[in-house]
């Protein structure tokens, strides 16, 4: 197909393709003359993925080159790609060394000790769990740290539950697309959920 | 305390508590001559308020001013006032009416009544849900719906926990602040075990 109609299917803007073209995002059609090209169903697919990431997942274009790089890259198990590609999505958060950094990042590490989870140093999310401690930490709202396991067991009874489902989609392409965009959408339709729950029971409380 | 002992409790230079001086996310201080005021525990703690808002919630200045409003609302019970304060915490997500966001919202609706929840028409959580399920309807990613009950209870389970810890604050002060971080923060905490519950799961999966 032509630009034109990747843009009808894609709901997409030429120039926006054309702009992700530029930035490495979309891999280059098949040229048919000096300045048309021709592209295919993979191309809409890419696009939609594009579009999820920024739009819903919140990625800059530069975080999801990345993503897109660790999808795409040859050798690695799909499993071991869907991790890579999740580690790029995660927002790299900097440490700021204080007493509440450090207590946070021990406070991460015990948890993670205690759920016997076996996570890489390198899990990008190790560093956004400390981060939302230190924050606790910094300001003394330390009693929700209570709640760390509830929120553990929770994440992972629904982690367990993710995985059973992707690892029966026999497409490796496919399999890597749902993990990406569900690793997104997952947050987001939890803290939806989250927020309606919190409303539900909220309504059962006494008034005070 | 002067502006400069809040700028050095608070973590915050002088320029951007005057920003947010200015923008009505503090209340001015105790004017002792015609250029200086004197500022109390109360401004430390809205500061450093304020910050976990902005940098952890990622919230705009537009979004922590009506949040800060929310919670001043006189007149309200405490959990009144958490309640639409987490409203404006919610950000708003433009309605596309296409057939995704149709289906999608019948979705939403549905799975509200499984639960037997019962939300308000205008909790801007439902949009943000529909949003995304719309989102996975148009990526034809509607596989993942089976998992929406599953999050459901966890998130139900979770809000349970949330609030059975809040309501023992009896400072309705401390009840509203708590309420606000822990809603920002828990999204955050939670994302990122989930992260780490993939990455160790994921290890005990056959590789493909």
């Amino acid at each position: 197909m032509r630009i034109a109609e990747l843009s009808r299917r894609a709901d997409m803007p030429v120039p926006t393709i054309k702009y992700y073209l530029r930035e490495g995002l979309l891999s280059p059609g098949e040229r048919t003359s000096h300045n048309q090209a021709r592209y295919a169903e993979a191309h809409v697919r890419r696009l939609k993925l594009v579009k999820a990431l920024i739009e819903v997942g919140g990625l800059s274009v530069a975080a999801t080159r990345e993503v897109l790089a660790k999808m795409d890259e040859p050798g690695m198990s799909t499993l071991d790609s869907a991790g890579k590609a999740q580690f790029a999505m995660t927002p790299a958060r900097p440490a700021v060394e204080d007493d509440a950094w450090r207590a946070a990042a021990r406070e991460t590490e015990a948890l993670i000790d205690r759920q016997g989870w076996r996570v890489r140093a390198t899990n990008p999310a190790r560093r956004t769990l400390t981060s939302a401690l230190a924050t606790l930490y910094r300001l003394d709202q330390t009693t929700q740290l209570q709640l760390l396991d509830s929120y553990a067991e929770a994440a992972h009874r629904l982690a367990q539950a993710d995985l059973t489902l992707l690892v029966r989609e026999p497409d490796p392409d496919a399999l890597l697309e749902t993990s990406v965009i569900w690793t997104a959408l997952g947050d987001l339709v939890f803290s939806a959920l989250r927020r309606l729950a919190h409303e539900h029971i909220a309504n059962d409380q006494p008034k005070t």
